[in-house]
């Protein structure tokens, strides 16, 4: 597939650019420039003038380069002659966030049939109709909205633009980012199969995360999975009859039974999510972390009912905590305050230091498969001593706004911080299944 | 018990006050301060001095006035000395922070023994020790830390300081705040069963959110929690044998089998959560929304995959989700936009207004049970469309800054906001089976 460079445009149309305030044609052209895009942009629309300080040109036909990109934001009746300008012009992608397609009814349909028979004629690629854009933080490029433009490692693929801009934008508040958002919509063209492939081979992109309902094309998609190098993290829809009732409302896409996609998932090592919470963390831990290689946990903690609770739900999951070897005991008495409590959990209580808990790591690691280090009062110099680990799942509590601000210094090196021990341990369990050491 | 005006002190002592940044003497006195108490503050120190601006005294015997509360942060050894000076001196109630109690081994165990008998002999109530202090943004007072003040409706008891703080946190950024917190600490006098009977009588109080790892008096708390007529939300750690001992290590408290509290709280309606997750939502839902009267769930959104989601996990928690009436959809279908999908879910996909919200809640309210309403980007006006209503639960997702806005605005009217639509769905599952329209 010819999409190798398709998402690396040197510069940008945005047909149906609008002066109004409010209005997509709008919000999506001032999203383009303040997300800083370093190509030129070019606002089209038949009335000329100026948008948010760019002259509009009255026609792609008249522009005196081919766009890499064109963002279509016009009625459905008129989408297939704005595609046949754009190959015209020598454009090679089109988002079409327009609706009023195969979603709307027979008639949205046929227009969405004629689209792509303009855009095979024209050798024009197409994501959407009646998607939610997308976003590029590396070039940068936010072809969407809310505004969102922090750099990260992960991939968003959504079949969903609420879903894919909640992830967006729960990435960007915790500093973490995201490498791409793709809004899928009604996958005339490019679907997921595509994009799973694409990201395959997208440096910046260390995991894939994806919203999906359904697959348009069953056995390349089965094969895009299996092939992928790197971690996959799905949530798919429509477990439950209720469910995909309501998928065929939305999409029309047709869910299948969710224990045949279970089964799929277990064997080629996808992380699962069943809620959007879990989609959002798994994909932070797919992106950081490695999994583990076996079931013993070590907790290290200064909250000793968060240490109760991570050890409840590490439990619950098939882990085990045994405690420090004796030796290890002893070489960490001398080192941690009389009043830490050395077993598993390792509780500091309230007097601990970054100093401490780098000692501990460094004494009982080489003992555990994996390591959850609480911090539950903020700690200076925290994220200095648990930067760069890879089997070390970090959860900050009860720190106000001191700890926002030592989370967002590991976000910045690189350590995803969990808001709960049960959503670290939730998060271990999934990596867990999806261990690919054996390859996927 | 005598406690009915304990948590009201006019004045405070901070025993122990500090000058030197980051001792908790000194936090906790500027936290006093900064959270506006507006009764005199004063240090006690035996070097006197200033501190803080304010002039500290040598001893609590030099002080003219009988101050309502002590907050002690000394030593553990010099802790029955200041008791008694403090029983001496008039004062009704000493919050202890210190450590080095009975969690700390047999001499600390001494110690506190010691510490209660002169809290009896001079009629001192006592929270704590080993505590992590209290607040009550409704005098305000934050003898705790972080300094967090907005005023709310649930009140928080907890065996865990971090898991205090943790959810003050989530509710001062949410916008919704608390009525209280109680650190329990080692539970030497005052414990769980009092602060239940207290909050009851408490006018700010609307839900009472407990994390606990073991009772001290069954029999006593068994009937405080069946008589108390607010909702209660527990978050009870120590589910498996591997928890109970961690609990052993952290508050030596026995836990008891999860069974025999599972179907305790089942008998009494109590929500029970088991994340710390679950513990805010479930607190949020409490204190804020009706247990549903059936199983008759309208999901209302302008995001087709958050409706889908909604619907899966309603499905999986036994909530039935039926089609409006013939009716109802011929009028709703005069007053939305003909891209709308009249079903359940009920999707105004992009193009909703606030307006479309109330049209469709004024409808079909009277078909369902309980509403859900999902709003996928930030909707002018979305707050006042849904303010004062205590049978639906709001989503939000998707929506960025405008969002966050939005949402601020939905909490001061006091609607909560959940993140997702599982979480939601969560609360009305935990709602229902703590139905207590036929008592508890």
């Amino acid at each position: 597939m010819a999409t190798s460079n398709l998402l690396e445009p040197d510069s940008v149309a945005v047909i149906g650019a609008s002066a109004t305030v409010g209005k997509l044609g709008h919000t999506v052209l001032r999203n383009i420039i303040d997300s800083g895009f370093p190509g030129k942009i070019f606002p089209v629309n038949p009335r000329g003038g100026e948008i948010l300080g760019l002259k509009a040109t009255a026609s792609i036909s008249l522009l005196p380069d081919a766009p890499g990109l064109a963002v279509i934001i016009t009625p459905a009746v008129s989408v297939p002659d704005v595609v046949t300008e754009c190959g015209r012009a020598g454009v090679p992608l089109a988002v079409i966030i327009s609706g009023g397609f195969a979603e709307s009814g027979e008639e949205g349909e046929m227009l969405q049939k004629e689209t792509i028979l303009r855009a095979r004629e024209e050798n024009v690629r197409i994501i959407g109709p009646n998607c939610q854009g997308i976003n590029l933080p590396h070039l940068p490029l936010c072809a969407t909205w809310p505004l969102l433009v922090r750099e990260g490692k992960i991939a968003l693929i959504s079949q969903s633009g609420t879903i894919g801009a909640e992830m967006m934008d729960r990435l960007q508040i915790d500093g973490l980012g995201f490498s791409a958002f793709i809004s899928l919509g009604n996958r005339a063209d490019l679907d997921e199969t595509d994009f799973i492939r694409y990201f395959q081979e997208h440096d910046p992109t260390a995991a894939i995360a994806l919203y999906l309902e359904g697959v348009k094309n069953g056995p390349g998609f089965r094969r895009a999975v299996e092939s992928c190098k790197k971690p996959l993290v799905f949530l798919k829809a429509g477990r439950t009859e209720s469910g995909r009732r309501a998928i065929i409302s939305h999409t029309r896409s047709l869910a299948g039974r969710y224990e045949i996609w279970k089964a799929f998932f277990r064997q080629s090592k996808v992380m699962a999510a069943d809620t959007i919470d879990d989609f959002y963390h798994f994909s932070k831990a797919a992106a950081y972390l490695d999994s583990p290689s076996g079931k013993r946990l070590l907790v290290i903690t200064s909250s000793g009912g968060s240490g109760v609770l991570a050890t409840d739900r590490a439990a619950e999951r098939g882990f085990v905590l045994p405690a420090p070897s004796d030796e290890a005991g002893r070489l960490l008495a001398e080192k941690l305050p009389p009043n830490a409590i050395i077993g598993n959990p390792l509780d500091f209580t309230g007097d601990a230091t970054a100093e401490h808990y780098r000692d501990a790591l460094r004494v009982l690691e080489g003992e555990y498969d994996y390591t959850m280090a609480i911090f539950g009062d903020p700690i200076p110099g925290a994220a200095e001593s648990v930067a760069g680990r890879r089997r070390l799942l970090v959860v900050c509590l009860g720190g106000g706004d001191l700890q926002r601000e030592e989370s967002g210094k590991m976000a910045a090196a690189g350590m995803p911080v969990f808001p709960s021990p049960e959503i670290a341990v939730e998060c271990l369990f999934a990596l867990s299944a999806a261990d690919r050491s054996g390859g996927r």
